[in-house]
């Protein structure tokens, strides 16, 4: 026994899953039908450029309508039109495709790109919402009849003589009972507008032209205006803010990509995605799901890409694995990368104005994508709490000298809250260190991976340690106390605290220092707030507690103080008092202490 | 002309479309294999039970295994196997479902609900992942050769004699050069472990079992104990908290549905959703996407549910239309409502302990479904910030008496964050009225589900007014200021404050509340909060600001002495002090502001 053959498919039972399930929208019906519309339209002017078609080519619009009576809808063309026979061979033979042979044939003779087509089977996505269809239809060749196709979904069909007097193609839908939704005048525009926007060939609906046939994209860079892209901007994203700036892709080898990829303002990272890229293929909607297309990083930009390159209908692994795909992403990282660098060389100033907007877009990609970083770390630019904007290399020359530490490490300081740590902010200005504002969520992610890239270089918080211990130069100052007095202080303030979390140290600090101050040190803060986020494995541990340190200022006078009130409770009520204003500077005094604090103040004024 | 005829399909054309495009996830073809492999192992098992076969039925394990070397994945059973015929029949002819065909046949004689098959498509989903399919098959029937077939992913095949010599199939993918992530024991095991955990006969990968066939929720409620419910919701969560209680579902009319739903210990939003109710139709893996089948507000829910009648890989819009999927939904939404009223009824105290977790669902469900809202408005609670509970009958009645207001509508007060507001709840529980805890991201619009739902009752947070004016009951209270010295002192005041976001008013307050308190208005603040995340419509005009009153308490002593200061500047600073106190009150002092008042503050001990 040895036999060979070949695998046949029954009809009958996959014509059900190729009309339900081909398409997890149904709403890509009209998608579809417009396309192929459009195709046929494209197809009649290609013939008549090349001579093929000598007749009047009239106007090529695509008209859609319906009839919420009737039930229908109508897509109605003034394309090539068919004969009987090649509604035989291309309609009622699923999966042959009539684009792929007009490509075939015509290819040679030039631009085959217009053609949509992909598998043949967009026609039948009409049964996802339709119980019945009927072509109506005559061929733009001489001497050939109109044509009728009915079809009731069954793999039946009907053909008959047609009543189409002049050349094109009307699809008729019945539109069963579980798709009526779509016999709405404001469902069929919505989605006209999202799938047909930029469809080359004009497309009318009740009565107005709801495409605009000649996209910028598809354009040549020198043809256009900056007002050109603002203007295309706006038609893309109505109700947004004007763009920062925006980048032409237009790449023939090696693989095909035109678009214009936009940078928005970008304030606050809540913003983010709102608008979203949007993937066309030859003009055609595909989907706003621009992820692997695009790296990661760069999804924060809007606009659109526009690529038949770009294998649609696929899995995400599928996707992944292309290597169009990843040819595409390097090219988009690469050229966003270069018009950044162009930016800051020819206009430093505009490009410090913008890196508000685009710093979260170059972080980023930084922290996400090696090559990115090496492209950006000269223009990456970092702010102090002054507002001073700095590159990575003219920051580390400003602190150079000012900033290091006993090991001749530099140590960088900076604020995650100006506001909350302002207290902190001032004391480090007293004694002339610069602090950097990095106070975005992203920001966690740049301070580890500067740390990683540039040598003998630490990141603190500000309030990470007193202000003598923060960059420790080795000098030690004296204090005023003896071993046995600060005992003493540290067992008053140990009994008012009264908390495990917080440990009391005395120090001998600068006089014009508060009292005391907590602190927090930077490792274990971050350790902390890993285990909070979940990350490196310790969630499963539960979050970390937060652990403090009150540095209590062995020289300050009120300290002294202490140690000179005879009553026991007096003394308390000083080193509670104290305590109190330490924690009001770390945003820590709440609840019924801060009303206790409040009410105790309001009485004493 | 008028012809019929049938539409055919190119098998050539739609194969790749098949093989390539049919599912998204390219790892489901392990799912289909070892379903098919489970059912021919069910199918035997059958035939066994009606006296049809009388062979012995063996160990019916399925059994995976694969080669890194060979670079083959082989599943194999001991089923039903397949003569040449049969392949011919079943495998040969894409989408003639060999399932269909047996149900039809035995669909009399008992349980058919135990075949998976559905339209013979699985098979072919092994061509996503390979180049070469080789099956190896002896047919349970006497006298049969075993039959093997191979297809290199053409349309081609080629069948011979095999050499299986027991009764059973295996499958062996030679896998294809873009799929060999699949050659990898802890892929394999999780692809198995997510698809085919529950499959009810045993599969054996590396010598052993990895799935459980005999799953709870098969089974009958009155067999169960806790323990079994618990240990089962380990083993779908292994780090999960243990469940507060859960509910078995199971019905057979109008649909068939059996599962079991587990609430959750939920203590705050964040935590939401990191676990999924699993969906599986005959105990295979479908998807966690339940979305339409479970009501949005029971998402929160973990568990599986397992159901032949919900359509599978279907769109989203087709679920939603799905009357199947209508009766479920409403089914597991009174199921649930029904269990909440039953523990309420039957344990007051447990069910006030398990609602700080289950509040949520409660509260979500009353906001979103009118009907679980008339079901669960007799057992919701809702607490104070005493840590009491109430049902919303009991809470009516408690703060009846004493917090109405001029107009005779009660007054519900709340605290949208205790420690924050902590002076304002001292300063109305000092009054005697009640307040709310209504803390989480949910209760604003629990706060407004309410208003509209109690007649004459509005709620205020306990910051919205000063305290005489947040329950207004027309009491006057005397200042002992005459307008002149009002004048002069809010004109001072201003002066301090100079913020147009903030108003100035002297008030007459008791002589024990602070010198001044801000607040901010109720209505207004809900417009300002709304305005934020966008509601509302009014996002486009950007965020609204927020307005305070700052008001001025004309009794207080330490406002009294600022008109018994004679120097302007000392005037000034003691209004600096009394707003500082304020802003304090409403964690309103912060950055240079509070930095400030913490160093004159400590200046001063």
């Amino acid at each position: 026994m040895q036999e060979k053959g070949n695998i046949s498919i029954h009809t009958e039972n996959i014509f059900p899953i190729i009309k339900k399930f081909l398409y997890s929208d149904h709403e890509i019906f009209l998608r579809e039908l417009v396309s192929n519309a459009v195709d046929a339209s494209q197809k009649i002017k290609r013939l008549a450029s090349i001579g093929e078609y000598n007749g009047d080519l009239g106007e090529l619009k695509v008209k859609v309508s319906f009839d919420k009576e009737a039930k229908t809808i109508t897509i109605s063309d003034s394309g090539l039109g068919m004969t009987a026979e090649e509604i035989k061979k291309y309609i009622n033979q699923i999966a042959f495709s009539g684009a792929t042979e007009f490509v075939e044939k015509y290819k040679d003779k030039g631009d085959e790109k217009a053609i949509i087509g992909h598998f043949g089977l967009g026609f039948y996505s009409a049964f996802m919402v339709a119980g019945q269809v009927e072509i109506n239809t005559k061929s733009y060749q001489e001497n050939t009849e109109s044509a009728r196709w009915i079809c009731d979904g069954s793999t039946e069909f009907e053909i008959s003589a047609g009543n189409r007097e002049t050349r094109g193609t009307d699809i008729t839908l019945y539109i069963a009972e579980d798709s009526e939704e779509f016999l709405d005048e404001l469902r069929i525009k919505q989605i006209l507008e999202k799938y047909c926007k930029f469809l080359p060939i004009e497309i009318e609906f009740q009565d107005k032209i709801v495409n605009n046939p000649a996209p910028i994209w598809a354009k040549s860079p020198s043809e256009l205006s900056d007002e050109d892209y603002l203007k295309f901007y706006e038609e893309l994203y109505p109700f947004a803010e004007k763009p920062l700036f925006w980048i032409h892709l237009n790449v023939d080898y090696p693989f095909n990509l035109t678009g214009i990829l936009y940078f928005p303002k970008v304030k606050n990272e809540l913003q983010l995605q709102r608008e979203k890229i949007q993937l066309y293929s030859r003009q055609v909607f595909i989907t706003d799901e621009v992820k692997d297309v695009v790296p990661e990083f760069l999804m924060l930009l809007h606009g659109v890409i526009d690529s038949p390159d770009i294998p649609l209908n696929v899995s995400r692994s599928f996707l992944q694995a292309d290597s169009n795909v990843k040819k595409i992403n390097t090219y988009i990282t690469k050229k966003v990368a270069d018009k950044l660098g162009d930016l800051f060389k020819s206009d430093r100033q505009g490009f410090e104005e913008k890196f508000e907007n685009i710093g979260i877009f170059v972080k980023y990609g930084m922290i996400s994508d090696e090559k990115f970083y090496d492209r950006a770390k000269d223009y990456c630019l970092v702010q102090n709490t002054d507002g001073k904007l700095f590159t990575l290399n003219e920051y580390a020359e400003f602190v150079q000298a000012n900033q290091k530490d006993k090991n001749d490490d530099v140590i960088y300081l900076y604020s995650s809250d100006v506001l909350a740590q302002d207290g902190f902010i001032q004391s480090a200005k007293k004694r002339g260190y610069d602090v950097l504002k990095l106070d975005s969520v992203l920001d966690n992610h740049f301070i580890n991976m500067l740390e990683q890239k540039i040598v003998k270089t630490h990141l603190k918080r500000v309030d990470a340690d007193t202000i003598e211990k923060l960059i420790d130069n080795g000098i030690v100052i004296e204090t005023i106390l003896s071993e046995e007095d600060k005992n003493t202080i540290k067992g008053i303030f140990e009994e008012v605290i009264s908390d495990k979390s917080k440990s009391v140290v005395l120090e001998a600090m600068p006089v014009d220092e508060l009292p005391a101050v907590i602190t927090q040190n930077e490792f274990m803060r971050r350790m902390t707030d890993m285990s909070r986020v979940g990350g490196g494995g310790m969630g499963m541990f539960g979050a970390m507690p937060n652990n403090y340190i009150v540095s209590v200022n062995a020289n300050h006078p009120s300290v002294s103080k202490i140690l000179q009130t005879s009553e026991a409770a007096d003394q308390k009520k000083l080193a509670k008092q104290i305590y109190d204003l330490a924690l009001l500077s770390q945003n820590m005094l709440t609840g019924a202490e801060l009303t206790a604090f409040i009410q105790r103040t309001a009485v004493a004024l």
